[in-house]
């Protein structure tokens, strides 16, 4: 019967059967010191005359529990009150050498190294809780859009067009046809509005950019709600709630974690600060001199500096921006009625970024439509799409968010390929592309 | 202050303002009867010299909630004790005339017309139901597959090889190389056993098979658990707690949608009965006479006949399968020790169709190796998959299954794409593809 790490605490003196893998190894001359872990956590072991074993590989240990002295007790891990005897350790599956030194409590790795052995990096301590910081995240999504009335739906990414305009999408060669990876499931969740009238989903964001920054990804996984029978303002609630409970059920569940990423002072007021596009850039030009109130856009310093005044002045690290102009939106933002030059659209930021987009969409077939052709496209094909407006279209609107930039900010992780277990850019599928042509062509 | 449908019980007397869509209309002469549907349900409202609206608009209705007479409650519907008598009718979305009648208890169209008016046929009570039977199955997964303690994954759906050999891959055009879209996330979930140990997913699966079947689509939501630590016995346990908890969740969640669709008697045992396919085969020999003792897999009437079995005889609707020839399974595939001819994998069957799919895997490096080479394939093309396995892999396992199917089964579906929201498949993305590209060729 095995046992796992967290629970050898209630079993002092008893005999035990851990499985897991080697973590670290110090040895002193007939004494061995194992880290052992498995998936509740570390705990010290030691043996004598113990064969040898590779770091990171998997093994069978079997020994007695023994309470550690007090002055020994390791209060960094959860069972550092006990540790083993070995009496018997079997190895499971033996490691190779590693490439690089992994007993280090930061995996000092450049950015190729990390992802050019992701299989083993990822067993870090400190990469792994990246990715359990990310289930929360998820976790926190999914209960905020239950608790406001949303069913959860399963939406496609093959798609017949390219979904929102834009060359920027990936061709698949679909049988005997042509069809595209969908940017994002925007067209279909609207189309559910009539259906559910309230729908959150997981789905993926799917982008040909054919450029490289920190915080992209070619393909990433997406969170959206789309609600129906909303104004701008319910619809603005909705996403700040949404929003925030996300990250705040996050920081709940990962407390040590954040400590140990030295995330300590996020600060989290039900009250998030609402700015227009055009109020928040005199509030910056008012406190750094820089002019920006004929922007189109807000430019990444004005989203810092916007940020710091938010958690200044109002004890806040998200911020909303409304209003952006209407041409720089999507075909389906709805303009604002009182000046249509600007949209019923916003951002969310949180610590200086924009985390999450939206906006009150057009509900009338006909001004879709037109839009549609005004913006060079066919209407042709955004039939299925059209087909949901001509049968009765609530007013409604929506949002959406990356969940690896958001995983990104939260940790403050350099790159936002450190939050996605195999990210894809225009370099890398796994491994670097170059690569792999290279290979190919060798072979030929 | 609008109020959803299922609140006016609550609001005898009271004056309430409801938003919602039309579902059915009977006018009689002045006074008119209007089925309004809301995310909370169905409710009357009656109206005189109202003006015209058209069913599935989007409308917002202001009345009085009065109590029905006794002899006149609607006990089919939660609101079925009171109705509205409308003050204020506004049409918010009026729809277009409908192509077919949606008033009836069952939507009585063609597979091709439900799909080629997707976004209206979705809006039938009958229809959306089954998506919310979809949603718990999926919130059945995710609460069993965590009691068991998997960390959730997120793996990426593009990837730089075939992933599990064959050709039935998608080929995407990615920037200036080529990539494919995953036939199921089994190469990642099995490099993160290491990291997280026990894992579970919610992914896609693309299938490029070029065959119309009423159980296949060419992208589908798949959920996935892989386990470390663990022996054969492990596993299938495991395997039938998510299995089984998945269905009875949704069970649990949904009576009434069940016994509208004639459901009534599913017979979920904690004993699920445990079979090899030459033990299973030779049960059928012996009720029907068929011999298929010989046949290396099982055939669709064997499923059909062994699930009868196993209700008639073991009070169950799950029955596991184990033992199939190894040469039928994948390359990653564990063959048993004791007679390597057989492997250590498995079917769940459930109302007589496979609905999950697993095995115990191969967790050696160079066996692995050399199964890749004796199956034609490249190593080279398994590298980052193979790197896992080099730095030690525990004894593990899991297993997957097709969101779409089982709700197919649960709700005995005629087909799996009644049970997908937009189902694609060889012929059709949205639309037919045949139509498509008729269209295309006219505009030239």
């Amino acid at each position: 019967m095995r046992t796992l790490a967290i629970d050898t605490l209630q079993k002092t003196g008893e005999k035990v059967t851990l499985m897991g893998h080697v973590d670290n190894v110090r040895d002193h001359g007939k004494i061995t010191f194992i880290d052992f872990r498995d998936r509740s956590g570390i705990i010290q072991c030691v043996g004598q005359n113990l064969e040898k074993v590779n770091l990171q590989s998997a093994v069978e240990i079997s020994g007695i529990v023994n309470k550690r002295p007090e002055n020994m007790v390791n209060k960094n891990i959860a069972s550092g009150a006990v540790e083993i005897w070995i009496e018997d350790l079997k190895v499971l599956s033996q490691a190779d050498e590693l490439p690089f030194d992994m007993g280090k409590e930061v995996l000092d790795l450049q950015l190729p190294t990390l992802l050019d052995y992701r299989t083993l990096t990822l067993r870090h301590g400190k990469v792994s809780k990246i990715f359990k910081v990310q289930e929360t995240l998820m976790e926190g999504f999914r209960r905020a859009s239950k608790s406001i009335g949303c069913t959860e739906i399963f939406t496609p990414t093959i798609s017949a067009s390219s979904t929102e305009g834009g060359t920027e999408v990936f061709k698949v060669k679909y049988y005997d046809h042509d069809a595209f990876l969908v940017q994002s499931p925007q067209l279909y969740k609207q189309m559910l509005v009539p259906v559910f009238e309230r729908v959150y989903l997981v789905s993926r964001a799917y982008r040909a950019e054919p450029s490289v920054t920190t915080r992209h990804l070619s393909e990433s996984i997406q969170m959206d709600c789309e609600l129906g029978f909303v104004d701008f303002e319910e619809l603005l609630d909705a996403m700040e709630f949404v929003g925030r409970e996300t990250v705040s059920y996050a920081v709940e569940c990962n407390k040590e974690i954040l400590k140990d990423y030295g995330v300590e002072d996020i600060k989290i007021n039900k009250e998030i600060p609402r700015l227009t596009l055009r109020e928040a850039q005199k509030i910056i030009k008012e406190r750094t001199g820089i002019d920006h109130t004929n922007e189109i856009d807000m430019m990444p310093e004005d989203e810092r500096e916007i940020c710091k005044w938010a958690h200044e002045e109002r004890n806040s690290d998200f911020v909303t921006i409304t209003h952006f102009p209407t041409k720089k939106r999507a075909f389906y933002t709805m303009p604002d009625p009182v000046d249509p030059e600007y949209s019923l659209s916003f951002d969310l930021l949180f610590k200086g970024v924009e985390i999450l987009s939206g906006s009150q969409r057009i509900n009338d077939h006909n001004k879709l439509v037109a839009i549609i052709k005004e913006k060079g496209m066919d209407p042709e094909s955004f039939k299925m799409y059209l087909q949901a407006f001509k049968y009765g279209m609530p007013p409604e609107g929506g949002f959406s968010f990356g969940l690896e930039r958001i995983t990104m900010l939260l940790l403050n992780l350099a790159n936002v390929r450190e939050a996605s277990l195999f990210p894809r850019d225009m370099e890398r599928v796994d491994f670097r592309l170059s690569s792999k042509k290279k290979e190919t062509k060798k072979k030929k």
